[in-house]
């Protein structure tokens, strides 16, 4: 498997671990998301490894790239558990896992995996979609209901960003604790993560299908980069234990432009690691 | 016909009648607009009933989807008659009219038949092109001259949101007619479609080509998604009796993202219908 | 749901039952025939009801189209149940069951309910693939394996064409229970069938890809329309209980052309039906 | 507009003359085919101006191109006026005429022109749809009836090849007038055209929707290239009156890999008029 | 070739001159932009003429358009040639020559043809990329180094906007020169040009992929099309001696959209051209 | 950088080196081949190891897969250094070099390596072009000249197979030296090759578009999959030196299907090379 740009070759020296999984059973219109991680390593090589928004490069980092979690489509339960176990062992070698996706479903057991570290874990997610459903047309374990399960996992605190859809039940679970904030509120934000341990799940429809039109469930009135930046960019005073980008489908958009913003979002994710 | 999602089955007891009318043989530049209608609805799955803008839901209004008009393709004229005498016929019947083109030329035959009844109408038209022309191409019944042939019908009050190409001659007809608001304008309008019968036209082209690329004649410079809400939501005080979505190319925009963002687009009218 | 093109309204007087399964949760490579069935449907007005091949009009047959079937993404169990359940309730009401899938993995719960019927089934398989996996990735329930599920069964005669891609133990077991026959051996099929209860399971990625691209898993060196008719029709002095047509991708062929040429597979297997 | 590969600038001298007729008003599925004469043009520069099937080169023969007629959209009657009189033109100024389209209805008034100047006419008719309807959807000038329409204007004798779709009724009279031939059947149409004045009209959806998938009603089972350069080779001992190429919608197929295929259509049509 | 919408025949009087540079041999990641200026003229006619932004019509203006140069496929030396001695034509005829490429680095020989005439020029670049490598991948001539190129030149004065992908030392370079303006500088940037010999080169990334998706290198957090009309409009006090509009790739964008939009640059800049 | 389905880890025990030169810097009408190796490596596990056409499983031989080749975009001269440095280094080791390309330009450094080690050698030439140009847009290395190129090296012997386009000039170059053969004459081509050292040059575009659209300069009529197999697999009695595999354009068809065609290919030709 190609690598990531800039990813160094050692995993006993790497402080993350870039990693895919080709997971899309549950997705709800349109999968493909399987081919996220291959795309977005594929067209990484088109960016700079340079940020100009953070003035520092990926060559100046250490993380490596462990390609893709060997998983069967259509079986849900082994998926889980070669994610979880996966997930497990970089924790266990103290490593941060960062986990391209595949759909939204993967959070859960890289999350299972982070709680027996963690006693208390602050989600940051940032998704068009409140993923808050008791189950999916019946089904239990969904994309649709992956921070449901987080959450009912316990110790959980969340903090939900740029959600625009939902049922009204979804809505009220929001409003009832509080989780729903928007791009303005970071230092609101800041308040509830400071000295916390905190994982980023950034599922990319969060953006507005006009910037990132390449994934399954486009929702209308989505953020876009710039102000992501600055709110990235705006986070602080906390211990980041673990991060995914979710959700990309590149079938969805064969220009490939969405998997290149994709790879822009990774080079980011990966270089706030660094910040502070 | 797949019904578009949430449509109930009764014509006896639905408020809004959604209709299909696949015609878009006036098209000057690329054609397609005839898909509009079956895309809307293949993918109004794709999005929730419950809209967190208006905290309403398609599940609790009263609409029916009566499916598309069957229409001879090329055949102007009888595509005319038809579209105006099922018009007509909901009109008798107290139903509040809602087409999906198709091109625009199709409202031109519903306000007819709603002229029947009406004596003045104020019509909202949300549109990147003027449509004024006098005749286009020395066709006199074209997508490029609608809204002046709506004029021509008399008694017609015209406000238009988001026009950005025209023919010089065109925009000084709306200079001299102050007909063109902008979308800050919002309480000019309100106060000239105050009590009034409206009719809403909207043209998906007004939207910026990032946001809904699935159109014949895109233009740059559109509106995005919230400030059209905003706008929607702050319309007040006036009586509805029709809407249409227009322009909708599928064939343009292959992902279908264009077509959930109708699809959406159409949710929210159909329950602003139901607002006040 | 629009119905297939020529469908009858009565499900009691109907002699076959069209109906879609939207299912595509193990598929290996790119998922997408879950919308087989809805671009099948869209599409089948573009082509005529008349068959100058057979002679017969779908006009003057009996058929009805149920819709699709409601698939949880990612549950396969269920799956399976749904499937199972309104085939036998369909064989039940003495209807030919003709399915759309979705994936191949959906011939297994068919076949299954059929079992309980007719003691013996003769199974002609239409397929790139041979199917017969013993498991795919440690995974039992695979559209790798379907084949092999199905003769698990046991009472199943199996009739396989077009087959050119497989691991080596499969065409091993293919020569060792000589099932694999040449669309040129029609006499040694006929002979096979006669008189046999018969399933027509057709994988569209029998054809060439040249001539159906929509496919998941497209194989180089299929077979052609005119073959395939002149098979079809060769084959005579049977009992046909069910058809399905399968793993057509309308996202892979972006064009339609591939679900244009499915819905007219469809026509001529539905024509074919009253042959004799 | 860019000219067709290797046309000379004189109209003078020119003894045939290519135009484009942007044209496709009564398109019943996918129009499109407007744009089909600019993209004929626009790929052209890929082929070589040589065939090496007639060993006979663009260079050395003598043709112009007119670029498009002016054509408003959705206007037929003065399309169709446009489109005679053009072609009148030319047969006055004893050019060849060679249309472009555009939908196969073109035909009809070139036809029409034609018969002012050549008493009888016989047309050899390419196509995949007998176009021989009394009317399409209560509509006569249509693309479906483009062929019954030319035959009413009396004195047409008929060469149809290549016909697979139609209705019952058609079929029936291409029987009753012995109007269908195979591509084998050479001999038997040298014989029926022999001395004659003879149009070529050639639906490029004659050909099988694997080789051309770039028009709008593709039907499976057509004609692959060789077997047509061989047809159109070994036609003989008759004078060549005009030709069109119609049908070919670039939309479709947006590799363009259509367009070079009707280019290269376009070069042999070319050369075949200078055969003898 | 089919002419921009609205150009002159004559180049005597023409105070502008389009030329097409169909040359892409240097582009590192997607190539394609040899067909921006056939694709660019192809769609101009969907645009208006008239311009509401600057009240000023195509009609009304003098500039003609000359077609594309000849270039040969990958003879880098001899592309450069070709323009350079084009546009030298071009300056001692007293026309402003206005590129439409064609990748970034056709900008080069234009600029050393007007350094003979003009001893100090102004360049305003407007792109995503800084393009001030020293050489790219150890080769002198390419898109990546261009503004470097022309720096090299002596007595250029760089005014930047847009840019936000480069190496670190490339930032460094804009931060030492102080050549990096953003939008709202426009009253810094206006003093640095006033009464200056000005060119304008506008590489299509520097807006965002969501508005221009067609274009071989995108970078998220571009400029939209209203900003950037304020922006030209503002500029003022100048002398305008050339224009270029590069790095549109059709093929990246099929819609055409990207085209379209290009072409109302084009537009834009032509009318610009005329304001004082 | 994915290595090719079934490829091994050693070099020093691989009889075979696959190796990638994304090289399309003289591509004349569409570029993109440079893509061509990632996207058969990508898409190179959706098919089978095991070939039934020629009962060999590639998890059998031993070969390896060395990645790609870096290439400067745009620099010729240098790109023929780094094709001929590395295809001679595999020489010097005993290797077999097998070039994924890229144009079809590569292949004319790796017979220059070739020719130090071998005085005579024998080509055999799939292509739809002659590529015999003496020189191409007055250029003299490129892919429409690049078989002239080798032949100008001395001593090759050349068969050329599938050539369908070309000037006539080099028509006629075939017609003197003898060097076009057609599929059936395999026993003539037997005959010359008998004994000799041959290398094996395929540019995709010898296959019909309708099998493979996947390429820049597409020609109808060309060969399918089947009769080339039997040809493939009918060759015998030669020593093989060399192959590669050239002109595959992902960015044409973006199904990907081309792709997973030539991966297929390469499956076959690998497996070739251990018949005898």
């Amino acid at each position: 498997m190609k690598n990531f740009i800039g990813a160094k070759e050692s995993y006993t020296s790497a402080k993350i671990v870039l990693f895919g999984v080709p997971f899309d059973a549950t997705s709800s219109f349109r999968a493909g998301s399987r081919f996220g991680p291959d795309f977005i390593r594929l067209v990484s090589d088109e960016i700079e490894t340079y940020s100009p928004y953070q003035d520092r490069d990926l060559e100046d980092i250490n993380f490596m790239d462990a390609g893709n979690l060997e998983i069967s489509p259509g079986d849900i339960g082994s998926a889980m558990d070669v994610i979880h176990d996966f997930s497990a062992k970089l924790i266990k070698d103290n490593k941060i896992p960062f986990a391209l996706g595949g759909e939204h479903l993967i959070t859960y057991p890289i999350i299972k995996a982070l709680r027996k570290k963690y006693r208390e874990i602050t989600l940051i997610h940032l998704d068009a979609h409140t993923d808050l459903r008791e189950g999916y047309m019946g089904f239990q374990l969904s994309h649709a209901s992956v921070i449901r399960l987080i959450w009912d996992l316990k110790n959980i605190s969340l903090v939900q960003v740029g959600i625009r859809s939902g049922t009204r039940e979804e809505f009220r679970f929001m409003k009832k604790n509080q989780t729903l904030y928007s791009l303005n509120q970071l230092e609101k934000i800041n308040e509830k993560i400071r000295n916390k341990n905190v994982y980023i799940t950034l599922d990319v429809d969060v953006f507005d299908p006009s910037v990132l039109p390449g994934t399954g469930t486009p929702e209308a009135g989505g953020m876009t980069f710039v102000p992501f930046m600055e709110f990235l960019l705006g986070l602080r005073d906390f211990n980041l234990i673990g991060l995914d980008v979710v959700e990309l489908n590149p079938e969805v958009d064969r220009s490939q432009n969405s998997s290149i913003f994709a790879s822009q979002l990774v080079r980011e994710l990966l270089l706030k690691v660094y910040s502070k």
